[in-house]
């Protein structure tokens, strides 16, 4: 089986990273590959940049050579989720809709970990139109950009701030941390250690909701709002 | 005052429609004038067509070098319209929030007549984003596309099309309408007339909303999830 | 055209300086006008109050002998709204509901500023069967009764409330404020230049959303909830 | 222990025939006896006469010389509840809330049987701000004016046409049936035979609503928004 | 009339004290007595008890010999409750519900006072299912295990301990408080005359209830969710 | 990897059969097991037959001699997941809430059919607390038993049943099936394809969940409600 990873942003170090982390969940036998748009911003912190992502992920999956069995989008609260099903043969899932997923299944109400608080209104906006906000308890913001994060978390910092961002989350309710940036792949393990609950990771639960997919013979509904896009004259900016 | 506003499509016969609509609810002493997107599809149906428009429209409005007071979004059940919330430093309105604002203001519950069933989900998540969702009683296609409408009003077909739907719409409990689709400009005091019952037009709509905001000194608040976008590297098909 | 503005208590001066208020919101050429109820409360702060309200302002609508186009009504939180909707074949705007409507273009959540927390209630309802409470972080009392208003403004003292009241709408996640009374006429410039939000006032929203329905042509429905009353044996105070 | 009933329109005859539906369900040792407002419509039908009735009921209630130890208002989804609770220092049980009350113990969901179909939103939303409208399925019109009940059900028709309402109502999902019109005090038995599912009188649950709240020494809670009302001057048509 | 009360888990003790709070609620003629599980937990407290309480009642209620016109299920937040609906040819009523059905009628919101924290969960399911979770403003749990009542509350501790959760629950909007366990039986008087708010007891509420529904010929509805149990092989323990 | 599928009822054939289709869906190296409990009703088809199973699980799960690495618990809106979770220290997925968390990935909404229409409340009552209710569009029953499946399917009947059931989910708004019985193990792939729309089964969607918590190393949280059972004196059927 052949997986796609598709980064929301331009920075190919980012998507090289989050491909990596999905290779950690990947069953043996499954081929991870990562997409990067062309255009768009360099990282994805607010409504500008999410729209701008979602018309280049798309754009982007548009004139994709490779062949592949399922997409995981990864863009913690980015649009297109919804695009990507209409365009694709293949089943996509979004790591903010996977972490939610998963988080659901192992404590009563999850709470989101994200970058900046100007991100919390489109996560819990993407929670929602995905089906799965009911339990969140809340999205928190640890103060930390995008492009911040790997020096952050290289310094021990981004662990403070992780744990303290937990601790709002855990005063909401939360009893499950779902990690909200896709930057934060490979932080799990150690935060579940250190915090002692669990820690689930958009991207890896992301993977192995495609693989689940796939495996079962499951594939996006045709039948109602995902249905093949229409037929006209579309002026991408991958062929300007 | 001026007001912007801009099409979500490439058609700019559309453009010169939506602006025509709009000048017939505009002030005295109000210029209207109409942004047209450089790329994305000819019209908007579905998914992967808004989010499409949402970052084409970005694009115009980032570039576009005429002044305004404030901008009117038409592109009923688009998205976008809190990108350009985040960039602009003038008020934004969305037609379909629009429209059911002043809907709530007529009746208990709105309906609203929709170009294609496939839209339905988008516009109920604009409406519920924008917090104006609770009494939406229906979301009703009427099967015509976007680029049929002109030729199926002009044969009388359209007006027997949207009564139709119009039905489907008070047997859900619907007491007013919203037209869900920039196409359907000056058609709202024609229906209402046959109907009997009050039709909003989202972009009239949208232009006194717009209107409103600013003669009352009101604009888009910078404390939250709005606030100015981060500077980045950001690549823009503008500049391709 | 000619709005009038009903006050839901007996005090004179509260009518006159909403109607000020009101013409600050007013086009050109549009004229404003009070009308004060002949029995009731001199001011509005509970259920007692607030039905008591109601009904004395269903009764100064019967017997209003001038003629106007659109009906604001000045009482935030009160009830009645539906009432004037059924009696009145012009459309009625209530302030409550008014405020929230532009508050949804301008922010996330809004959050609304009362006098007296035992109103919070009535107002969620208001707010709620009006169509748009989804997006209201919080209702937040001042401390201050309708009738002190003006002393503790006048002092400076009712700033420094309505700002600490604030501090806590925006701790709730309000990004917008809305006026939640009728005795804050002229407070918004003010108060939004001190706290670096937008401040919404229910009266001035009121007027310029009233113009709005009269300008487009639209009227409350009459095919549901909202008909006119059933010809049947009333005894109004005002006849008594 | 004296229950008081109040009516909420003129008609001393309804006053009557709810006060004998009251009887049937009291205990033995509970008087109780009717109240009519001296004011406002001789039936309730719509926003305008419940507003009216509201303070009307509260009027009475004001000056009503008898004392008592606890009230059950009758007037299906009429407005004034709330009030009541605020001025009396006996507890308050509405007949829309306490008919779903108890019916949400015999069934999983139930619906609302009511005279016109013009009083459903009123009837939600009461059942709404009573905080027991979750398992609403449907309120449902008979087409019967209230004044119109007594000579449709002497007929037969009347039974007839709450059959088809029921029938609505079960096809909308309600397995237990409230009585949506204090007059149909006495119907519950005959329909419930008929029928084959439990009927629920609004009255005669709320004299046994209210005797249990007196009998557990509970009455309304003074610490939040029942607060006694403000000593302010009030004019009362009563006093006029 | 007779009324059974059955107490969750198999400490008589606990049944005896139930019984007698029950007995102080009901009406002249109305005979009380207790039914205790023959297996399942000593008390209750948390999901796997909750589960095994559940078929553990119902067992014992299969096998009960004795007469009775309805039943009070006594373990707050405990499962089973629409079991007995179906099993049983009385109304039945579920202590968790009643709470909360009468504290609806005394302030606008309630908050629970139970044992411990990990409770809230099923406790806020529980009045979620019987469709009257809407105005619970809060669960809090005290920190005392059932079993640590009886001790507590004789020494005082335990008054303290309710205090301090009522404070907590009155921070969060409640204006009545419901207490959220069978073994808090006899706190009511006292902790409302201390608190100076409404106190329901879940126990008596129960059994004021279950005598209304009687006396009004009011039964479980047959027609949906709560028909009879379909015949079958069943094993069960009680017969093992 | 060893994953436990426990049946709800003591049906072995039933439970041979969802093993088997367990099997289907577990990757190379996974071993799948099932547990029936010793006693319980022959088929779960109601409320009490759904609290009778949940005890009987938790007591076959409790004494269960063999190790597993994740349960999957295989009975469709049956009770009882909830104390699993307390009892073990292995992630718990049941098949309800695992077909709808995989059918919120592949259409907008989802419908569950099911065996008896009196099951649909405990099914939505089940999806609403595991968190993922909101897209349910509809729970159709299809009016064939549990017990009767076999002998249905076998002559085709059963397929007409479930494809009429079908045609009333797709009118309520479903674009993705779910099968709302574990007794319907097999018949997702055949369904699919006559229908045109993807069919999601509950215990291969289960398996793979299960599989990726595993793999994932993610487990139950035990910080709030699913916190280890307290010690104490617990009377189990299956010791006596």
């Amino acid at each position: 089986m052949r997986i796609a990873v598709s980064n929301c942003n331009t920075t190919r170090a980012m998507t090289d990273a989050i491909v990596r982390g999905a290779r950690t969940a990947a069953s043996p036998g499954t081929e991870v590959f990562g997409i990067t748009p062309a255009w768009g911003p360099e990282s994805a912190e607010g409504w500008l940049d999410s729209y701008l992502t979602a018309a280049a992920v798309l754009d982007a999956l548009r004139t994709c050579p490779e062949p592949y069995d399922a997409l995981v989008m990864a863009g913690f609260g980015e649009h297109g989720r919804e695009g990507a099903r209409e365009l694709l043969d293949v089943p996509v899932v979004d790591i903010t809709e996977a972490g939610a997923h998963l988080a659901c299944l192992l404590g009563r109400r999850y709470g989101v970990l994200t970058t900046l608080d100007r991100s919390r209104a489109q996560i819990e906006d993407s929670l929602h139109t995905a089906g799965v906000g009911a339990h969140c308890a809340a999205v928190v913001g640890t103060g930390l950009g995008v492009l911040e994060l790997e020096a952050a978390l290289g310094s021990g910092a981004g662990m403070g701030r992780l744990a303290e961002a937990a601790d709002r989350a855990r005063a909401a309710g939360a009893e499950v941390l779902v990690l909200g940036c896709a930057g934060l792949a490979g932080v799990a393990p150690g935060l579940q250690a250190k915090l002692g609950l669990p820690v689930v990771d958009g991207v890896t639960a992301g993977v192995r909701l495609a693989e689940s997919l796939v495996t079962l013979g499951l594939g996006t509904s045709r039948v109602g709002t995902y249905a093949k896009p229409l037929p006209k004259r579309r002026v991408w900016p991958g062929d300007m």
